[in-house]
């Protein structure tokens, strides 16, 4: 039914701020929560919570609560995180190591199935678990692979060329760690991860 | 003048979008460029980009658009990044490590001059060109670095406590990349850094 539904974007973030919560609320066996509790959680408040709730149908009961076990795998059922998703990584350098080590990515159900480079120094070699692989047959890779998901941690200079290799391998959405924007068909959806951005905005505050 | 101003926060994120595009431009030798420019550019429509420029006074001229080189150093004086910024991390692992390595960060003046951990596996060794010194004494450390950013990579559990330090230590801004929300005084800045939320916003649009 919430196919048919236009969630709006900040919903959804806010959706995910939500899930994380509650999945720290299981890991300390709590068992029930109030929406005031989201609120001293996430700093995002109760009526808000409310709301957001409320595109997906009846949440929680009055006086009593939620269920944090029921609350968190309903809303991994609509972000369509109870299932395993496999991720391509691209660009083996620093950031792509970091990123593949970082426990929470397998843990939210994101399985970083392949990684690539163009640098015939990187192709072949290790990176964890996986062999980094030559970007230029990643199409081919991901036939197998069957990724639709792909993470971007090349260089800026390197980064369309990239995507547009991505696009072609059948990728639908692209979170990008490179500093530039990307140009894609109407079909794919692109995040940036900007903390240079980030730190800019954070600069402007300490001196004002 | 500015500082009188409350300047939107999303003006001051475009503001940093448009920054790092000039700094391309400026890479590839562009000398000039029109609000047209900047929404092939950077996917921010030129009315925005006119509007967002209109806080901080006159921009451009008429029939000739805007100098690259002037536009670049006057974004960059409005958001404080024409100076050093020195920057301390706290968490030495693999995405801490990536954030050294990062070459945006230097290029964008700032400077991570401290590295800190808890582990005392980890205190003392090289992590780049830096020393990772004990979390317990940031204080005593920012005494002499004068810091006022932070970036924050230690695992949920850690973050609060270690930003209490980092409070305690004069820290003014933090980056956080652990994925938890924090708990701050009024004068503090946090932003978050937070990738397994844009996708799990990725993953509900690859469904629906």
């Amino acid at each position: 039914m919430n196919r048919e539904i236009k969630v709006p974007m900040p919903t959804l973030e806010r959706l995910g701020t939500y899930w994380k919560y509650l999945n720290e609320l299981e890991d300390n066996y709590v068992e029930t929560l109030s929406s005031a509790n989201i609120e001293t959680g996430t700093g995002i408040n109760a009526a808000q919570f409310r709301k957001d709730l409320s595109y997906f149908g009846e949440f929680g009961r009055p006086g009593i609560g939620y269920n944090v076990h029921d609350l968190q795998k309903r809303i991994a059922h609509i972000l369509k995180v109870d299932k395993v998703q496999p991720v391509l990584l691209v660009g083996a350098g620093n950031l792509g190591s970091a990123l593949i080590g970082y426990p929470g990515l397998k843990r939210f159900h994101f399985h970083i199935v392949g990684a690539f480079d163009i640098d015939d120094k990187k192709i072949g070699s290790k990176l964890w678990d996986l062999d980094v692989m030559d970007v230029r047959r990643i199409k081919e890779a991901n036939e197998e692979l069957e990724a639709k998901i792909a993470i971007l941690t090349v260089p800026p200079s390197a980064a369309q060329s990239v995507t547009d290799r991505l696009v072609d391998a059948g990728i639908k959405v692209i979170l990008n760690f490179a500093p530039c924007a990307l140009h894609v068909p109407e079909s794919v959806l692109v995040r940036e991860v900007c903390f240079i951005q980030e730190l800019t905005v954070l600069s402007y505050h300490l001196s004002s």
